[in-house]
């Protein structure tokens, strides 16, 4: 199991059981969000992107955006607040965005030829967001390290060859739409 | 059993059967498209809304925008052709936007007062998209009638009155996304 | 000689000359920033939406949202951060979102009937962007007031009467962007 | 005399004379569109961009997107048209989107440090548009070609070598803004 099915095992009995939710994962696309952390100087530009050091979907250790399920009954913004302060810790002060439109919608699917973005576990449509966080971060459950990144590092061949699942696009497409791709 | 059910008991025989749709849709939400089918002149400036009159997730007839599910290991573009010629009929020629990103996120839940978007039935997170469209539309399935509004005529009382579910207030966003709303 | 004259007189000095302003003016459309202020709860909801009340461009009293000219060598944010200060305080704390792209294009015209956007003085292109607002704000200048509605408020009939140029119809826009439209 | 300044003195001799123009040029932002022509499949997912070999703002010959002023009294769209027309030729049929909100702010300085968008003619704030179009294009006036480039191609080192003023970051952006960016 990996540490994401341990987080949503957690947080979901009330909603879902282990099976259950094994079975939805196997029949219909899941609800998710994807959320970009970045600092911004005074002006709101992009000057570093935050990539949390983890066991991805797959099993490997690599290097990702904060990421997870949008639960019954919970409102999209909720979500990424709680992901944000799951991964991040208490003290971020993320800044989710008061326009509730993604940047992309990044769909995953289990064969990573679909999209260019892949999960073995699922097909999930996650909604993905650039959020500022004025706090201190520090990463929290099975994260093993947050590091931040200029725009040129994070799109850098070193960093790119530490990331799976697509979230290098993720981060490139995240750079574009603050207008900060090089 | 309402139109939209019949519609997906129809379609995704495949998929899910209904006692595991029906288990899903207590337990998580489900990934929606609405597309807002539109009349554009040649310099893309939105002319008319088309609202379908059709029973409604609740029962009553209502006017609608075309709306319906992402299906397992369906894109959201192909989900958002599907329907569009589901509902507006094979010769619509839709032109699903090369953008994927929705213009909102209208987020649908049994309690009308969470979001102001309802639906008795589930939680959906439904992706919305302005779609013009090019061809003749004749409603299909159980739609009674497709017709044309003008944006004053779309946010007029009259029109509103015949609205359910927040798709009036769909309207309005779509109408603002395009710089039309009166 | 209208407040927001005064302003660019009294700023641009080393840029144009009034004549050569009013040359340009007369010639060529004006680069333009509009800033919706608004206050934002811990989720990123807009709760308030701020406007000033002032002398408009056509020198009666309105209701209006924060507004003026981009500057040879300034960058768009700048302009947003400087005429944000101007009117709102050096206090207000303004976060000029990470995404360069407005939420809307208003274009100004002398004459009203060509898109609803109107200024007598002249045709101006402007980027329409809603700007969350944490610190105290009080209005300097020229401005007489600054007031907080929510959004039923904004866009009721009362405040609506308050307001020229079609700011009316850029508040609508803005809630429309941040999925608070009534 | 670039290209350019030759299609504007042809064009705009009824708004501005080139005096006029240099002075306006030299004292204040002019307002710009860029729009960059795709190929889009039935489902709207783009396949190739469109680039035309001309003379630059330099004088070099480069890659460039479609270019151009918005004149005076004129809307963003009908500018949009007009230089999609007048460098696509008149069978190019392009397809304006109905939001008209740009996917990114270009902002072009004499000084190529400032935003990494270069015009040495002067300070331009360009609204980026992706315009799908659908016609036969041949590039008329001082272009020597259009050519259409595949996603992956149009982000290569051959084809970024051959471009100039930040047209190459302008490609992908708007690559990322459709979900296209390698």
């Amino acid at each position: 199991m990996t540490d994401i099915d341990a987080a949503d095992t957690q947080t979901d009995n009330a909603w879902l059981s282990a099976d259950e939710l094994a079975l939805a994962r196997s029949r219909m696309p899941i609800v998710y969000v994807d959320a970009v952390p970045v600092r911004v100087d005074g002006m709101g530009n992009v000057e570093e992107v935050g990539m949390l050091l983890r066991q991805g979907a797959g099993g490997s250790i690599s290097r990702m955006v904060v990421t997870g399920r949008v639960l019954y009954g919970e409102r999209v913004r909720e979500a990424l607040m709680r992901h944000c302060e799951k991964d991040l810790g208490p003290m971020a002060l993320p800044r989710v965005p008061a326009n509730p439109t993604p940047f992309t919608v990044a769909e995953y699917f289990p064969d990573p030829a679909v999209s260019g973005f892949h999960d073995p576990r699922h097909h999930a449509v996650s909604l993905a967001y650039v959020v500022p966080v004025d706090g201190e971060c520090e990463p929290t459950q099975e994260a093993l390290d947050l590091h931040w990144f200029t725009p040129e590092e994070a799109v850098s061949d070193d960093v790119v060859l530490e990331m799976t699942s697509g979230h290098d696009r993720l981060i490139r497409l995240a750079l574009a739409h603050v207008g900060k791709l090089p």
